[in-house]
């Protein structure tokens, strides 16, 4: 039997990962996330299915496709985080675990950015702790997993 | 002389009635909302276009192509309502009457569903009658077109 | 056996309808109102209990009297919509589904309307649809007393 | 001489209590308590004078008459004690010693139901303590008008 | 050609006027305050309906009932001033000018007295003058009766 | 002796009435008012001593110069009613009664006009009856000084 | 068996009653209010534990430890009451009924005393009726009590 | 070498210009508007690159292509000027200086449109001044530009 | 004929313009623009009338002024920006078209800067384009103007 | 060389975790979960210092104890996160890297739990992943201390 | 070498102290206080600068002019601590060190007195202790001063 | 006889004064500040108390103590500044004159520490001076405690 997928959405602006000053936000690309988190979910019994959009609307569709096929959600939906409830319907929809993560420590930036339309919905948040937030997410995932299959 | 046509739009979501949890809302799905309008159409000298996104700016281009060949909107713009005032602009640039529809009875919802960008612009609100607010908003409609028309 | 009684209750300035600038209004008056709900409410099995007042003690009083003899509650409470705790509250003792009906659409005029006591515990809100907003009220009550009966 | 009189106010749709869902409310109605506050009134050497109104004016006028001859206000306005200004203006004019009561917790609720207009004037506020919360305010009610006479 | 009429009305509380606290309110009582008015009119070539009452509805029908007879609404609505939109909207449905008045200087007071209703739409507002205020509202009326005319 | 003298201040902009706009907002001037003033007062046994200013700092200076030789203030303090703490402070520091006139209704206008810093030390307030509004002051004003006389 | 014991709690500051300003707060110093509540505990059947801290942990731990030994708590948290969201925390863990007692009427004091974070998770609220508010909530918790263990 | 690029983003609606009502907004049109930038560009040494979605996403994707091979920005965003977080991200990821234009003047319509999440990013912001804006905005970038480069 | 003539407002400290830390703000100085603001103009076929005051009730008299003897107004009104309703009034009065122009990107600065007076009530707004920002905007006024005089 | 060591804090109820109702929050208690913490930071190459306390002002002392002699700090703070400004204050005189940890998702509760004074100052939060959220934060921690040392 | 030069400004109505109700205000008139400075002055090194204005214009000017000539601002600005952001930002062009002195203690006043749009910008802020405040920001002043020459 | 005490009162994290980034703090530690104060006190006919603690609780008690035996109270509570109405409740209940100091200007930092609790109840503020703060609060001090024995 196939392990079970975790989809793992980024949303707008995360395509841009790596590609922007590298001096400061290091030389890790989306891509590079997405092996890291292929490596990472085998150990832990899992599949991954890693897309990004910077479309509102594309989010939405993934989101409602995972319903049948997929075992959980990881998103980190960068501005739309803090505007789009469709993507929160959508998760609603879709009647998955979801954790949200960001790579930065939203709650230290601009006031805007401090509230999510995502986190009530959510198993769990985390922010702040750069790439591995989502290596974390996905160990965090697998323990959600693996208590919905017990 | 073909009758006036309106356009039922639906926005993120929608698209997943009837497909989810059909014990709780119903096996009716957004195709049978719209053969039931295509239905209700014919006695009240209507036709209906129905469409469905989840892409903002899908919806607005609709709108936009409203404006000359249509004779009124009836929008549920799901998560949208809340959040797209280019929706709103784009219905006031259509220069149609509008009707908006709820399924649910978001004044009995989260707050931040209370406000709807689009009721200020319409001509009515129906919310909170299931899919029969469809029906109703169409025979209001056949009245405005009605009216307009005399 | 008798057909189920909908109470229809009209607010504060109501019984204004019609006898006011009806170059605006339209003639169209509040007994006007209540023979065409009368004459609607038949085909749809139902009769109907139209009743006004500008005291909002007295339709506390009629609320709580529905409760043991009709089926179901149209309120456009005028004014006391967006004042009324009394009334909501009359409206929850009577346990009887509500739809509530605004001729003009609420959410177009000064803020201080745009707040309802009593959308978030009615089944149903129409407005904005004139007159021929109290019919299609009386429809939708119509389905929601038959899967009650049902 | 006569006991000093207590007036005993409540508000809109208190008539109701034991009415409505008995399994819930228990089946302790208005009269009840009204009769357990006139036995508890007499070893506490007061009297009690018991109304109800679904109307604020009316409870307004009772406020005035109770000025001259009654020694202190108990209050359960029900809704009015969140919209209604006149009924504070009322017992202020009364200018008796004025205890509110609540059944239920009303800081449990909705939070429009948090705010009193009485608060700020009365002595005292019991709440949550169901029908025994009439005979506590009666017992502390003595105690004020024995301070007052003292 | 009788007088035109103007209806002075006076809600809930004001009936206490003069009765309580007369070392701080002064002996003036209502009564003594329509006669000042009776007296007033006659120079300025009005007549005035003065009428009193603790019941929102009441004073709602009153306004209604002056839209075909009078010429002109006082009003100090007391403590309805700040909480009945009711009130309101019978004043615009009488389609007559109104003056405001208010016996102390209501911004001077608790800061929920600060906003009226009424005031919006009234042609003037008159306060923190004592019943003065009354006449001089009147001879203000005289002016806009006159000019109406003209 | 001399009669009493109420110094009378208009405030920004005031010295435009009646230049600007005379179709909608008369041909009365500022000075046309200084003198129906000057008429008014001399029945009322007072003087006045009308000035305008552009300057927050000399109506300040003004303000504070009545304190010793000036029996009462009456201000139209156009914007600066909004805005100036410092007026407020001189009328204060002037120990004077203060009636607070307003040309038009400053409740129906925008927003930021509704509230006054002068309104909560006024002794009363007269806004939205024109010209007449200041003649109506001065009778007030008269009744005052009386009263303080006596 | 020994009669069930209700934890009595008062917060920071309480220690000072009736040592500041006897002739203002009376005489009735914290021991005399804890005696009286121990005479008032035995004719209800109960026994009642008094503490007092100024310390916000202190009281949390003692709520903790009432959790598996006491029947309920009465708590007069002084200012903690409006800024301890860990008692509140407490009380929840405690899963024991509370009555919430202040003696002063905290609605009638600054702003930043209405609102309480006990409140919405008490059975009930006393406040205003100094130190017999106490004892009446004592009787209070004693129904409460007696209706658990039926 | 080829003249530096600007690219020139116009949002939602903005498709709609000159087609709609040509009475009121005139019948330049969008691609008017861009010949017109194209001509003005020439002579300040800069070429335009005209774009226009009612797509948050594409103009997102439009905002991060810039980066590397245009000079700067000029977007008129339309309605997602006041909800897209995303489009202000994206231009910070471009990090080229954005001037911000506007055809009508925001803050003199409705609330709701006087907030812009593009403008503290922005170098500068022109508002209200029609299509001229655009024209005026290029004028200003030049000058940007210029002293980018020198 | 004298060409039309544009008044330019500069508000408190903009005198201060290229004095103070010209390694940050320039050597530009406040008559340097005035000089830049006549060249501009005579191709324009205006004519520019540019005064400074630290006074409000100066630049409130100067915008009075220009009422008759002006063809547009060109306000930087610095800190009076977010305090003066009196300038906004004057403004007003004066009938003319105002151009708002700010030196800075005030979107960019503290909360207190982002909302102005008199940008409501302007024609347009130019911001964060520095002294360019005073030739962009009498490009635009000339536009203005001519259209006025078409 | 001995292993850093990570101070790991818990607040107020923290140390009831693991003893109540452990049918729903499990039979983990503090302890379990600090034997766990001391296991998994073996490998990591770190040490745990374990404590709790339901003392604002010790959670305090202990952070200032910290700055010399730990390497980085693990928050629970219960309660506090809400409400105390003094341990963030202690937490920035630490000069340490902070990892906030909340077994629930307190963005999925009560409001006033939404907002925390910790979160600013935090180099990342994890809320909503029972006690496998202090494990992730510990492996988190490990990657910080690693790139100080480093 | 002179004495380093402090600037002592006053602002609106502060010239009635000790004119103004001697038996509550003291008998100290800004004279004194300014010669009790000049007194103070002389042991700390420096020399003061006293000036009173009741135009806001006036003191940005001054502050203006300190910028080269002075060492140091003493600032009670009356009324204009409150709304004046022009003198903020004079204060801030006159790139001094600031100290805002108020004698009153204005946090225990009217709440638009508890902000100060100095304050940010001020180096201290003393208020609450009378004239003796004056004296003791020029101590202070001394400290500033002399660490900036050190 | 003994020289008056005044209790000076350190709140949390005042106890790592001096001891942390002394490049930026400076090296002046508490136990320095506390001498200087204490060799301060002896010419003003003073002695100073100075105790420190991070427990709001053991500050509570120290106020309440100083009620009977010391002639003052100079605090400067810290973060409980901002959040401890239990202290604010201790100087009330201790009656004894307080002023507040803050070292740095808590006005120029985060918005949460601009409000005081304390503020309202004391006599006066200084603050952002320093540690010369502490010593300008005792002169002052000295002035009250002289000012209460005459």
């Amino acid at each position: 039997m196939a392990d079970p997928t975790v989809m793992v959405l980024n949303g707008p602006n995360l395509n841009m990962l790596g590609k922007r000053e590298p001096a400061i936000y290091g030389a890790t690309t989306l891509a590079d996330v997405e092996r890291m988190l292929a490596d990472a979910a085998k150990p832990l019994g899992l599949a991954v299915d890693c897309r990004q959009s910077n479309h509102e609307g594309e989010l939405v569709t993934w989101c409602q496709q995972a319903r049948e096929t997929h075992a959980g959600l990881i998103i980190n939906a960068g501005a739309y985080t803090h505007t789009s409830l469709a993507l929160r319907d959508a998760v609603t929809a879709a009647e998955l675990p979801l954790i949200e993560v960001h790579l930065s420590n939203i709650y230290a930036r601009e006031s805007f950015r401090h509230h999510s339309y995502l986190s009530p919905i959510a198993a769990g948040v985390i922010c702040g702790l750069g790439v591995q937030g989502y290596v974390l997410a996905l160990q965090a995932m697998a323990e959600i997993v693996k208590a919905h299959v017990a």
